[in-house]
C-alpha cells in the first residue's frame, strides 16, 4: 500500500474536498460505544457517484481502506477506521432525486437523513416510516438493516429499499433491483448490499417504499404492574391480529428515568407506548379492541395522546431514551444490547436477562421494539472502570447466547460492526464463512470497511 | 467426470430411490413451456437432509450435476437437465416439521406443497397465503421467488421465508436466518438463496412466516368498458390505501375463455376480480369503498362473491386460466410472458402489448397480478409451428424491453431459468456479472443447476 500516493491521488481528484483536519479526522474517528476512537488518514466529501467511483478506483489502485460513513450514529463501531484509510463522508450527497407519487416510491441520494425526506414528503401525503429515533441517513440505515418503532407495521430497511446504485470495490456502478413492486429476476443483490455495513460496496443512490400518511393516527401509554403482562398484551394483540404501528416497551428502571428528565409522572411500572394507523373507523376500532386487551391483562393507567402534540411529546420522549440512561448515569457510557426472539421466548428472555443484570449490580434500563420480539438492555458503564466494562461485556455476551438458544438472533436492527463479530462464528456456523467467501468475491482486496462483520484473512 | 463412478456410488447412498427407469427421467426432463425434454442421468428420491447432503458431496466429487425438483410447474425450465446429472427430487421431504402458532411459523421440509401445508394448518387459525396457482412445493417456490395473486397483501417469497437449512454445493449444510422476525446479522443470506433458482444450494428446510386466517372476506368481480378504466381503478385503490387481499385483471379475450370453459356469462370486457381480508367491519369498509371507486370509473356489472362457494368458484376459474387459454387453441402450446411495472407505467405497458400482440396475428390473452403491477401475456403457438413460434419469442422480447424502458422488470415472479437468461444482462448489466461471481464463490465447479441464470464459463 502507498497511502501518501493515493492521498496525493484523493486531493487531485477532490481538492478542498478532501480533508486531513485534525476536526475532520477526529469527527470521523469516534463512534457512540465504548470503542477507542480510531480516526481514517483523511476524510473525502463526493458529491456525485462518478467522484465516488473514482475516489474508490484510487483506493484500490493503492490498496487503501475506504469507510463509508453517513452520520456516524451506528451503535457496534461500524464506521471507525479500524485500519486507518479514507473516510467517504456521504453528508454533500443529501437530495431527493425524484418522488413517484403514483408509485409510492422516492429516489434519494445517500447521505439524505430520514427527516430530511420526511420534511420534503410532508406535501405529499406520503412518508418513509422506517425510524431508528436517531436522524440517520438513508445510505448508513441501507447498510446497517436499520429499523426502529415502526418496523412491525412497515418492515425494517430489507423491506423499504426497493433498489440501489452501488459503487464496487474496484470502482465499477452497477445498479440492483428496479421500479417494480417485485421481481423474480436472478439473485437479490439489493437484499445483499442492505445489511452489508460498507464492506461489499458504497452506496449512492436508493429507490425507497413510499407510504400514504395515515388518514387517522392515535397512540397511548399504559402501564402494568409486571413486565409479563406488558408482554402478554403484546402477544395478545398481535394474535389477535390488531394492526400496530408502533408498539414499545419501556422497563420500570427506564420509567423512573423518563420522569427524572421529562418531568412525567409515569408510574414507576413496566409500560407499553402504541400507536395505530389507519382509516378513522379503523384506527378507532383497532385502538378499542387494544384498550380491551389491556384491561383483560391488568393494564391500567391508560392515556391517550390525542393531540398531534401530545403524541409528538411521547415519541420524542421514547426517542430520548438513550441519552436520558446514559445521562442517569453521570460519567457513564453505554453498552447497548440488541437481541431479537421469537415472540413466543420474549417473555423468558425478558425475565432472564433482568435477572442476570439484577445480579450483576449493573444499572441496564430494558426497552425496545417488542412486536417484533427486539429489546435493548442499556448497560450503563462508568467511564474507564474496566472490570464494570468486562462485566458489561460478559453479560452482553450471555444476552446473545440466551438470544441463540431461544431460536433469535444476537441483534435485531444494530448489526455486527467491530462489537458483535466475535458472537459472528456462534450464530451463523459455517454460513458465517459463506458471508466471507461473498465478501473475498465482491472485495478480493479487503479495502471495503475492513475488519468488520466478516472475517476474511488480510 | 466420470457419470457412472457417480452414479454407483448414488445408487449404493439410495438403493431403489435412485431411478433410471425411463418414465422417471421422462418426467423429470420435461416442463411447462416450450423447450425440448432434456432429461437427466438419474433421479434420487431423498427423505434426509443427511441423504442430500451425501448425494451432493458425491456429485461434487465427480463434477456431475445435480438438479432439484419439486413439482416441475416452473415456466422457464428451470428444472430441466441441460447438463443431465442428477435430478434431486423432493417428493418424499413433505412432512410440516413444526408449527409454532405463538410465533406465526412453519418448519417444512421442501418437498411439501403449499395446498399440504394449508390443509395442515386449517384447524390452528392459520395459513400460509402464497399462491402461485399452481400447488408448486415450498421448497420450489422459494427457489423461483413465487408470488402470485395474494403479493399485493402479503408480499411474495422473499417476505414469507424466515430461514432457510440449505445444502451447499461441496455436501455442507449451513443454516440461514432465525426464528427471530428481523435481524441485522450479516448478510441476508435467506434472502440470496430465495430467488436462487437451486444455483447456490439446494433447500433442505424453509421456516415459513404465517399469517391468521381472516376474520372476514369478501371478493367480487367487475366488467370494464376500457382496460384503462379497470387499471385507473386498481392505481385510485392502491392510492386511497384500501387494502386489497387479490387484485387481478383478465382482458376480454380470457373473459370469453372463462366463458367458454366455464359455461359462466362474462360481459367479454375487461375485468378486475377482487379480495378483500379483515375485521367483518374494515373488510367491509374496504369493499364499500373499493365499491364507490369502481362506480366513479364507470365500472359495471358487480357481482360479490358472498358464500365461500362462489368465492371458491371465481378462484377455480382465475388459477385455471392457463390451461384454459391452452385449450382455447387446439393444439398450441403457451409461451408466458412477466413483465411488472411501476404502477404508473402499468397503463401503458398494457396498451403497447395489447398493440403489439393485436399486430403479430398470434393469440395472447392478459391477465395479472395487476395490484403488483404484474401481468402475462400468454402467446398461444401451434405446436411445431416455427415462425409462430419466433414470433412469440419477438413478442416476448419486446415485451421485456418495455418493461425495462418502463423502469421495470422482465420477470415479476417466473423467474429466469433458461428462458430468460439471453434478457439478463439486458436487465442488470453489470450487477449480472457479480451474480456470476457469487455463483462461482458458492459452486466453484458449477455443479448445481448449471446452465441457469447465470452465465459461468464452464
Ligand atoms: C440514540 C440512538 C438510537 C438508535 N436507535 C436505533 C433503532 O431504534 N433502530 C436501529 O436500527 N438503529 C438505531 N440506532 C443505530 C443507528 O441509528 C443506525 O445503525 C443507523 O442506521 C446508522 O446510520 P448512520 O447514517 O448514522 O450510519 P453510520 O453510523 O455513519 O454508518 C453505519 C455503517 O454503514 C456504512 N455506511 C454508511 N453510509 C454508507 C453508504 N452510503 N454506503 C455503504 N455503506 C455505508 C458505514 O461504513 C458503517 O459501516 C440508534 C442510534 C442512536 C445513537
Ligand atoms: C398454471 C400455472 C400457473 C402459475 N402461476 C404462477 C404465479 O401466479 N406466480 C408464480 O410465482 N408462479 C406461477 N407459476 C410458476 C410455478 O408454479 C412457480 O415457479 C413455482 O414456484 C415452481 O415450484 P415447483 O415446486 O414446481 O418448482 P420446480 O419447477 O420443480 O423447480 C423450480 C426451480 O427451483 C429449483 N428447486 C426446486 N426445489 C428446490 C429445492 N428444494 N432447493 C433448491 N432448488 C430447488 C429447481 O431446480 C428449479 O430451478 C405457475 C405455473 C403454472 C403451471
Amino acid at each position: 500500500m502507498s497511502r501518501d500516493a493515493a492521498l496525493a491521488e484523493l486531493q487531485a481528484l477532490l481538492g478542498p474536498r478532501l480533508s486531513r483536519s485534525a476536526g475532520d479526522l477526529a469527527d470521523h474517528g469516534r463512534n457512540e460505544t465504548w470503542f477507542a476512537p480510531m480516526p481514517p488518514d483523511a476524510v473525502a466529501f463526493p458529491e456525485t457517484t462518478a467522484e465516488v467511483s473514482a475516489l474508490v478506483a484510487i483506493c484500490a489502485r493503492h490498496g487503501l481502506p475506504v469507510i463509508g460513513w453517513g452520520t456516524g450514529t451506528s451503535l457496534e463501531g461500524h464506521a471507525i477506521a479500524l485500519h486507518g484509510g479514507v473516510s467517504a463522508d456521504f453528508s454533500r450527497m443529501n437530495r431527493v432525486i425524484e418522488v413517484r407519487p403514483g408509485d409510492l416510491q422516492a429516489v434519494v441520494q445517500p447521505g439524505l437523513t430520514r427527516e430530511g425526506l420526511n420534511t420534503e414528503l410532508r406535501a405529499t401525503g406520503l412518508m418513509f416510516p422506517i425510524d431508528p429515533g436517531a436522524n440517520a441517513s438513508l445510505g448508513g440505515m441501507a447498510a446497517t438493516r436499520a429499523s426502529g418503532t415502526t418496523a412491525v407495521r412497515y418492515g425494517t430497511m430489507r423491506d423499504n429499499v426497493m433498489a440501489l446504485e452501488v459503487v464496487l470495490a474496484d470502482g465499477r456502478v452497477i445498479r440492483t433491483g428496479s421500479g417494480a413492486r417485485k421481481s423474480a429476476s436472478g439473485y437479490d443483490l439489493t437484499g445483499l448490499f442492505v445489511g452489508s455495513e460498507g464492506t461489499l460496496g458504497l452506496i449512492t443512490e436508493l429507490t425507497l417504499k413510499l407510504h400514504g400518511q395515515p388518514e387517522a393516527i392515535t397512540a397511548a401509554v399504559c402501564a402494568f404492574d409486571t413486565f409479563e403482562a406488558a408482554v402478554d398484551t403484546v402477544m395478545a394483540t398481535i394474535q389477535m391480529g390488531i394492526p400496530m404501528a408502533r408498539i414499545e416497551f419501556v422497563d420500570e428502571t427506564t420509567a423512573a428515568i423518563f420522569n427524572a428528565q421529562n418531568g412525567t409522572r409515569l408510574p414507576e411500572k413496566p409500560h407499553l407506548m402504541v400507536e395505530f394507523h389507519g382509516s378513522a373507523t379503523s384506527a378507532a376500532e383497532d385502538a378499542q379492541r387494544f384498550g380491551e386487551v389491556v384491561a383483560d391483562m391488568g393494564g391500567a393507567h391508560f392515556d391517550w395522546a390525542t393531540t398531534v402534540e401530545d403524541r409528538n411529546r411521547l415519541w420524542k420522549m421514547r426517542h430520548g431514551a438513550y441519552p436520558a440512561c446514559i445521562a442517569s448515569r453521570p460519567g457513564c457510557m453505554g453498552l447497548v444490547t440488541d437481541i431479537c426472539v421469537p415472540m413466543s421466548q420474549l417473555a423468558k428472555a425478558v425475565a432472564e436477562t433482568r435477572a442476570d443484570i439484577a445480579a450483576s449490580g449493573l444499572p441496564g434500563p430494558i426497552l425496545g421494539h417488542v412486536g417484533d420480539g427486539n429489546f435493548h438492555a442499556i448497560l450503563l458503564v462508568e467511564r474507564g472502570n474496566d472490570d464494570e466494562l468486562k462485566t458489561a461485556k460478559a453479560l452482553a455476551r450471555r444476552m446473545a447466547e440466551r438470544a441463540l438458544g431461544l431460536g433469535g438472533t444476537m441483534t435485531g436492527e444494530h448489526g455486527v460492526g467491530m462489537g458483535k463479530k466475535d458472537l459472528m462464528a456462534m450464530e451463523h456456523g459455517e454460513a458465517w464463512e459463506v458471508m466471507a467467501r461473498i465478501k473475498r468475491a465482491l472485495d478480493p482486496d479487503g479495502i471495503l470497511n475492513p475488519g468488520k462483520l466478516v472475517e476474511v484473512a488480510q
